[in-house]
């Protein structure tokens, strides 16, 4: 166990919000200034620990809980972890985020209309024809964080504007600006 | 991402050959001398990350596999991870273990005659009686590494004798007997 303990910084929003382009910058940025940091993404956590899930809601908290249990791992031994993840359940996001050394929780926070036109996967044409089942802001919930640490309109800033901030936020120096 | 990779000590065998004593041992002995060290016990990471895999050879494969995916971002950032598992076929050993940061496979044995005597929880009397399935060693295979890092039979070494192997196996002063 290090003396020094890590913390987890997790993204939290709609599909195509930007949580992973902002957690793919922090990463970026955060590695260049020699910090030991991990990237969890959703989608490939989903790909390596929970393969056969689905996304009823008990489906996605084991989902949840999975990442979290591993973040706190990393995170136990000095490691800062980015964690992007729609993690749309408020009360298994606040009891995960309880549980973990140092969290913050950013909503990155897009009005669904905007998602909608961005459609980066093309997954909410097909969500609001009816073709998925369970999609988040179309025919699943997202509750949004009441009390986010950091809340980021990613319709209204730019990458690195949210990318300041989140430095900021962090207590990084940001040397790329300084 | 560290400078210094970490390292991943893998423990399989039967149920009750000594894995987790070893690795319990082992793992007090290195945080003692300030190493950064994970255990990841099987019966753990399966609540945590597998809670609904079976024993079939498809869900424990699963299995190995979370664990290895777990174990390889901790050794990645620097940590010496301990892995107590029963992990039985061969082939899913062998190709977890390859994509490992120094990798150690650990064959922690004791003839399946010891194992069943000890009975530690009491599992044997009841697999034996045919109320267990898949139970490794009696009602589904256990595949011995064919060429282990280390080798150790615990029905004719102590603990103690034992973890002065490992010890010297991963270079470790060991500072309690110096």
């Amino acid at each position: 166990m290090t003396a020094t303990p890590g913390r987890v910084v997790w993204f939290t929003g709609l599909s195509g919000a930007g949580k992973s382009t902002l957690a793919s910058a922090l990463y970026e940025r955060l590695s260049a200034q020699g910090e030991r940091v991990e990237l969890l993404d959703g989608d490939a956590v989903r790909e390596n620990l929970s393969r056969g899930l689905g996304f009823s809601k008990a489906d996605r908290d084991t989902n949840v809980r999975r990442i979290a249990f591993v973040a706190g791992l990393l995170a136990r031994h000095g490691v800062t972890v980015l964690v992007s993840a729609i993690s749309p359940y408020r009360g298994t996001r606040d009891e995960v985020l309880a549980g973990l050394p140092n969290p913050v929780e950013v909503f990155v926070d897009a009005p669904l209309s905007v998602v909608t036109d961005r459609d980066v996967k093309g997954l909410y044409l097909k969500a609001l024809a009816g073709e998925i089942e369970h999609f988040t802001g179309v025919s699943d919930p997202y509750e949004a964080p009441l009390a986010p640490d950091l809340h980021l309109r990613t319709d209204r800033k730019t990458v690195e504007v949210c990318l300041t901030e989140l430095l900021e936020h962090l207590g990084v120096r940001d040397v790329a600006n300084a």
